[in-house]
């Protein structure tokens, strides 16, 4: 069991926790929580460590041949003590189990490929949770990727990660130098894409979306940039009552990408 | 202006930012930054604070004349230090101003007297960003309404009345004791009530929500109780691909608000 915190593990999960760079440098990311290590493609795990307190409460709990127990002897783990993993955690109550996991690469070229695309496209979105929800009810919309310019809060943060539910490893998603010359890409491709806008002059839900289709979207404070907004093959623009002058980026992605499922009628 | 942290006024603020048991008995509520000032209801403004900073911004930004110099002029305010108001913001970098709102009171009588009532019921909600974006995404989707059960988060927390956007002025909203009881209630008044729920058998995009309706949005982590759940005249379920299990329960409450919202054509 490891009970110092100046074990090397123990300090590099810290910084992994709050240092977009290091994981980067070592293409790692962290998911926190048993839901999380369920739903992990165990090809992708590479550490996997518990609480004391929680590897007690899995002894006690499930039986032989559970799914879980299965998974964790198949994948190892390394116990910690209790009051350590707090520190190792993100959360203020750590569920007491953290998994590390390889950083997925996903290509341009997968994403166009796929049937019927139905893409979100980010432009230096800036809010961790924001960016979770997005993927969350991505997956739930079945949405076919994300696609993020480079100035886009870091996906593998841990609140991100956390407000997935398990999506980040479900959707595919890229980030991208030029933005614009990937919306080029996407338009060579036969992709429409939409900007979200509040000079659209035409209404979501009165637009057809069964044809390959992108929803562009910007930053929570200015929106898309102008060079972003002027590639775009048309604007889009979802109504507001009262005196409200835009929408959560989050709560406006979910409402475009529900709009396309609803017209494409998946999985009915 | 204001210079000592021991100034009587700026313990009274730190106060009211952290406790929602002081903001209730003062009556009161805090508003930060320049447009929740501006939208603010003038009748309601008991005390506004600038830091030295922006008032010399104010001055040197603004004609005479301009709205928002006219405004201050009416509310009257008070200049602080400029570090020292950082400490009395709940925000790590505030923009230096800080209005000070008497809380409003809505009675249920008034909800249910509107013509043809869209209304949000809330069971437990617990996350203040969540309830500040269904209020500011209520607003847009024209709702007339939040109902909250007791041991719903504060509407009055700092973060929520920040992600309202200033909805929190203009939606009317209520707590009550007895969640069940007043669901009774709106089932009198002629208002069909809906559940957010799992076992739904009806997709959210196939009912008809032209005449009054009420969602009704259980807490994040657990869903509705049994007792609500029971109580509400039918389920709803919105449609969810891959592994995706729930949604966020703001995104969850935007669809639904914006389907209505859809179906019955307001401000078309």
């Amino acid at each position: 069991m490891i009970t110092s915190s100046a074990n090397a593990r123990v300090k590099q999960i810290i910084q992994w926790q709050s240092k977009a760079k290091e994981r980067r440098k070592a293409k790692v990311f962290l998911a926190e929580g048993i839901k999380m290590f369920e739903e992990a493609p165990e090809e992708r795990i590479l550490e996997v460590y518990l609480s004391q307190e929680m590897e007690a409460k899995i002894k006690g709990t499930f039986n032989e041949g559970h799914e879980i127990k299965e998974k964790l002897k198949r994948t190892g783990y390394e116990v910690v003590a209790s009051e350590l993993f707090v520190k190792m955690s993100d959360t203020q109550t750590p569920q007491g189990i953290l998994t590390v996991l390889k950083q997925p690469e996903y290509e341009l070229e997968e994403m166009l490929s796929c049937e019927n695309p139905l893409l979100v496209v980010l432009e230096n979105l800036q809010d961790p949770g924001n960016l979770g929800t997005i993927l969350r009810t991505g997956e739930g919309a079945g949405i076919t990727g994300v696609i993020m310019s480079n100035n886009t809060v870091d996906i593998f943060n841990p609140k991100t990660i956390r407000a997935t539910m398990g999506s980040i490893y479900r959707v595919p998603f890229l980030y991208v130098e030029d933005l614009k010359a990937t919306l080029q890409k996407l338009q060579e491709h036969g992709i429409h894409t939409y900007a979200a806008h509040l000079e659209g002059e035409q209404y979501y839900d009165g637009v057809s979306f069964c044809e390959p289709t992108a929803f562009i979207i910007g930053n929570e404070g200015n929106g898309l940039t102008r060079d972003i907004a002027d590639k775009a093959d048309s604007y889009l623009k979802i109504p507001m009552e009262g005196q409200v002058e835009s929408l959560n980026a989050a709560v406006a992605t979910a409402l475009l990408m529900y709009e396309a499922h609803r017209q494409r009628n998946i999985g009915k």
